[in-house]
């Protein structure tokens, strides 16, 4: 992408009611544009980022043999009445709408409702199972308060991924894959050295669920670690009935501040059996479907990826995900020339900084935007037939030649 | 994608209210399922479909310098008050909600007034300008009724594109280039050859758009076509009086049904107006910006498609935006052997049924789910070391040496 190409523009502040940092700053680096609390549009930069997180849950998830869909975001009230889940005393963060023909309709919190309905198309008999099932989709919740930028959204995009099962013990087989597949893609998004399994309350069905939980200081929730960070709980289940359980005490547990950018949760027959999501098995007796569900916040983990790393010049993305990988800034009239002869058939890899305007500016909007990695080509790199490749995490320059660069890319 | 790995099956009898054939023939066939009506879920094939429309309009939107956007679904209503189209008086067809904390947000049916708003923070010289600007997202409307399958969503995912200039004759220009990508766009999905640029109103500010129409007996549009198709009137504009200024006469025109599955406009400063989006020229002076909106309904061209090319068999897909482009059946032991070598390292190109079914079954949903090429080899065709590739859309087949069609592929 070359800079004189896109409308977007790097700006000096962030509107003043954005108090979080990932707000602030994905705001003033062109990444998103705020329309309310919690609400937020999603510009080149920020689209690309959420495309390659969305890129990197689909192959784990793919992977493991789940299947995409796509499903609706307004709700028919029907199977949510049958769940108890319509009702906003149950559910309080419903947003609800009138349709013109008459009735009121939801807007998708979460999609286990239409899910299971759907497949009760799909699902007859025990051949069909197990099933894997996942969409990334814009999910509604009407928060009173969403004051963490897009770490807390009213509008906001998730990857909710259900399973469904003949047995528990099937569902527990999948439920250790999909527990793998996390840990897999918070790695690979770069927030695998500080997010950790969460106990969690299973609700009345399971006796924990487990959230993925990143440890950071702006972080709504608190949870509890012992040294060696093998054992984490959230709020709910730090007791100490429970901790006997695992032959621990609360005086081994640090408290800490964390966003959630994932949870799993054994679902069992919560909702197949007020839905009735049965098959039949080998001896054509109706049975009832063990279910899981396992999200993925993928708005929120661009959110805490973008709050984890920032430093006082501005964005740090890993590699992974970043929106582009290198900054390329030519010096001086040679140095623009090559910088466009080394741009040239690496538009999806190169951000070309081809302003009229000083190398600081554009070395500090590199800084404030994040790329991993500033390319400098000035009249003194050209000497030597080289550029000076600086990494954003490190600040470290390096010098190599412009062939080694060109064919290491 | 083997059929065993796929939670889809093919549906004898579609839902009895879907009277539509797309609606009918996709949830068939495995590409849709109904929540209500206009409210639908995309399964994998599906999706596979919308992806492929998606990817042909932005490679020809980014072909003509446009950018990739995501703004919000809940809109802030100031905008749309400043330009009077918050009021259900003005635009029917509004999905209104309750936010928790106080306020009434509506459900973007279009982005005119998020998108101006936002540029704001872009533009201010005339060295911003042109823009482009488009995104797909999910538009709602509250539309009284919705009988077409997705040819007509209450919930529909379009393509909206926005474009500013610093004068009408620059926007011209633009719109000329919008046009060509536009009618590229349905070339390459297959309308090409039934999609017509229609004139239709062009409301207050300019005297005409245009629409682009897709000739079809259940489109919900009656145009007005000449002879050789090369002028088309929507309703509005098919007066004796503009007639004449095109120096023909009602006369010469018949009247068909069609859909409408794009559309460009001159909104010149209908939107910049009220909501005071500028620009300062070469002296500094404050100038109005002029605006253009082009619009692609993307669910709807895959309804369209669906409609247009169905038979009494099913699906026809062109094979740019087919799910798949083969549908591979092995016939015997030797046979089923010699689909998986031949799938194997194709996932993304073929369809393999491996489901323990009677070869007439495969055939029978190779022809539903509109694969443009069935692919059969049995041990009649491999004795001469071949396979037979059957078209969808002219039946005919062609006995083809595997190794040549391997290395065509």
């Amino acid at each position: 992408m070359k800079m004189n190409n896109t409308f977007i523009k790097t700006l000096r502040e962030a509107p003043k009611e954005e108090t979080s940092t990932n707000g602030a700053l994905l705001t003033r680096a062109g990444f998103i544009h705020k329309e309310m609390a919690g609400i937020y549009d999603y510009l080149p930069f920020g689209i690309r980022v959420l495309e390659k997180i969305k890129n990197i849950v689909r192959e784990e998830l793919n992977a493991i043999g789940c299947e995409e869909v796509l499903m609706s975001t307004l709700q028919n009230p029907e199977p949510w009445e049958k769940t108890g889940r319509f009702s906003d005393a149950e559910v309080d963060i419903w947003f609800k709408t009138e349709l013109a023909s008459g009735g009121t309709l939801g807007l998708a919190p979460t999609h286990e409702e239409p899910m299971v309905e759907m497949l009760k198309n799909y699902i007859s008999s025990y051949k069909d199972l197990p099933l894997a099932i996942y969409q990334f989709q814009t999910k509604f919740r009407n928060e009173k308060r969403a004051k963490s930028g897009i770490m807390r959204g009213r509008e906001f995009l998730m990857k909710d991924l259900y399973s469904f099962h003949t047995s528990e013990e099937d569902l527990d087989r999948f439920y250790e894959k999909a527990e793998q597949a996390y840990k897999n893609v918070f790695e690979r998004i770069g927030l695998g050295d500080c997010t950790y399994e969460t106990f969690a309350s299973g609700g009345i069905f399971s006796k924990y669920s487990h959230e993925f939980q990143t440890f950071l200081p702006v972080g709504e929730d608190t949870v509890y670690y012992n040294e060696d960070r093998s054992l984490v709980f959230n709020k709910e289940v730090f007791t100490d009935e429970i901790l006997a359980e695992f032959g621990t005490t609360k005086g081994k547990f640090s408290e800490t501040r964390a966003a959630e950018v994932g949870n799993i949760f054994k679902l069992m027959l919560k909702f197949s059996d007020p839905l009735e999501l049965n098959y039949t098995d080998e001896n054509n007796n109706l049975q009832k479907i063990y279910m899981g569900c396992y999200g993925i916040g993928i708005s929120r983990a661009m959110g805490v990826v973008a709050e984890k790393y920032a430093d006082e010049k501005g964005l740090v993305w890993p590699e992974s995900i970043a929106p582009f990988k290198y900054y390329v800034v030519g010096i001086g009239d040679e140095g623009a020339e090559e910088a466009v002869k080394i741009y040239k058939g690496h538009e999806e890899l190169m951000i070309l900084d081809d302003r009229d305007v000083r190398p600081g500016e554009k070395f500090a909007d590199a800084d404030l935007i994040g790329i991993p990695y500033r390319v400098v080509i000035s009249e003194k790199t050209l000497a030597e037939d080289s550029l000076e490749v600086t990494s954003r995490a490190t600040g470290e320059p390096k010098i190599v030649k412009i062939d080694k660069f060109l064919s290491n890319l």
